[in-house]
């Protein structure tokens, strides 16, 4: 398998990107592509002291920024790593496209270049979601990529969300929970109570709406709410995570004797502080287009480098694009037969 | 001043809404009537040796229950606390009232018989929100009351939460944040990108788009969104906190030695929960109908009963509701003006 990694994209290019994907090397058996600035790629390659065959760069010489128009980026920068790479994936070069690049250019870039599943009326960006119970990772779809979503994109978020957590993270059976303001079915907007009703008529493990004090805690694996909401989620959690811990840290510099109290209890909240640590987790798929892209943090290092492209490789072999495209062909097919 | 309570709302009534209203007869010199089933609260002022004259009591033998359909409710149950309790403030038998019944009803039972103010198309819930730094109270408006809101709708939120903070908290010039997806502002939804323009273009002291990451840091005073976003971040906050603290104390729990800290930081942890403790800021301002309304929360206690009618003075007192009409009134009159 190949991974094609965006050498330029991200706070840290191309020397956080280039030293996870090193580090990636030591812990499986698959090639990576880097595509960037030959000449600074190369450099960053030595400073690692890799010589390893396992890694080819790919020569791209713009870079869309962080403060480029998406749209704009991706039909103007045709030379850029971003735009490259996703070429590259789309002609079968690589198997899986990993950038820490312009969140709304990887998104846009995504759909004009590999184009969308058919049936599929919105790519979704989909996060990973630590719940603070068990640690167990749960995906938040969508995490931004529309800002407004109808019914129908709620169910394509559940249906693309449930094969993503089956097929690359093997959770059997996946639930998929609602964000609402209620637990109850007559909760919500229109769109909610319509999306309810698509996901509880839908072959998906539906468990039904999930309230806001609910979502830390695990009570589903795929938890489907709009762009605009799953945006709030994230960062809200971890607004508030942080802000507790600083709270705590606060208390234990008060005087002597909390002092020690933390000094007694350093190990846990070190352990806690990277349970919470989201470098942990890999990447964001974006889902619903033809080709796996995962998206990581614009502020990416190396760990979370290497984290992404272990993590992502069982997105791409387990084939969860195709799985995609075949459950809405036949849910497509099975439509117009109705007509 | 006199102060009407419902005395049959929530899940402690009556027991705990009339200690609760016992204990502040201590701290104050305003009237209290308490509404409700007269021979129940009559006994539970006998319990709380109460013989004050400044408590009197309101027959009604209904109650309104957290399973009612709020408007089937209202309407139907016109002997209800809450209902009377309404109908009295509206007649002027009253200047405030206090009810930890059903949100839905009180929203709704508010709208339909003290009415709307003039000019405002919404009335909302607004929800104090304790920052996590200085753990200063903000105003989160709309917390429920609608679960979607038009940009108009938003203004008025920012409008009417303001004038609360300046009156009844004594916030000076009141900074007015729009919960959005980024800080920038071409982005969110059509609506709030339409709310962004009127709130720049009014007098309020709007200081721009507020992610959720920044939501619990008090960078604003009044923080505006539509109910369902208002709705998750209330009770996502409440997740995250408390579940933070869980990890914590299981940390803690973990060995001999972590529970040695713990020990010593026990007081600084206690003190960290009771600032998160909502029961400590009284109640929620129901904002936009011609009475001052305010809900508390429906599992509240004697403490919080308290509070709330200590806090909800100013809100009375202060005219807080005629400032918003005279304000609605001038902003109407000079729209009329245009036309």
């Amino acid at each position: 398998m190949k991974i094609i990694l965006d050498g330029m994209g991200g706070d840290f290019a191309p020397a956080e990107i280039v030293k996870g994907a090193v580090q990636a090397l030591e812990q499986m058996d698959e090639e990576i592509i880097i595509v960037g600035q030959q000449k600074a790629i190369r450099r960053e390659l030595k400073k690692n002291h890799c010589k390893s065959e396992r890694i080819t760069i790919v020569n791209a010489e713009e870079t869309i920024t962080m403060h480029d128009s998406p749209v704009k980026a991706i039909r103007q920068k045709k030379d850029s790593s971003m735009v490259v790479g996703l070429n590259m994936l789309k002609e079968g070069e690589g198997d899986l496209l990993i950038s820490a690049g312009n969140t709304g250019a990887l998104i846009v870039g995504s759909r004009l270049i590999l184009g969308r599943i058919r049936g599929i009326d919105r790519p979704a960006l989909a996060s990973i979601y630590p719940d603070m119970v068990t640690m167990q990772p749960c995906l938040l779809v969508d995490a931004g990529a529309s800002a407004e979503s109808k019914a129908q994109n709620l169910l394509e978020y559940g249906l693309m969300g449930s094969i993503f957590m089956e097929k690359a993270w093997g959770r059997e059976n996946p639930r998929v929970g609602l964000v609402n303001l209620g637990a109850e079915e007559s909760k919500g907007t229109s769109v909610t109570k319509d999306a309810y009703n698509r996901l509880k008529n839908s072959p998906l493990n539906f468990v039904g709406n999930v309230e806001g004090r609910d979502v830390p805690k695990g009570v589903c694996d795929v938890i489907v709410c709009d762009g605009f909401v799953g945006n709030v989620i994230l960062k809200l959690t971890e607004g508030v995570s942080l802000s507790v811990f600083k709270l705590v840290k606060q208390g234990i510099m008060e005087n002597l004797k909390t002092r020690m109290g933390g000094l007694l209890l350093r190990g846990q909240l070190t352990k806690m502080k990277s349970d919470f640590d989201y470098e942990e987790y890999g990447g964001a798929p974006v889902l619903g287009v033809n080709g796996p892209v995962m998206k990581i943090h614009g502020s990416s290092t190396a760990t979370a480098v290497r984290n992404a492209i272990i993590r992502g490789i069982p997105y791409a072999r387990e084939n969860v694009v195709d799985i995609i495209r075949q459950e809405m062909f036949d849910l497509v097919d099975s439509e117009e037969d109705y007509e």
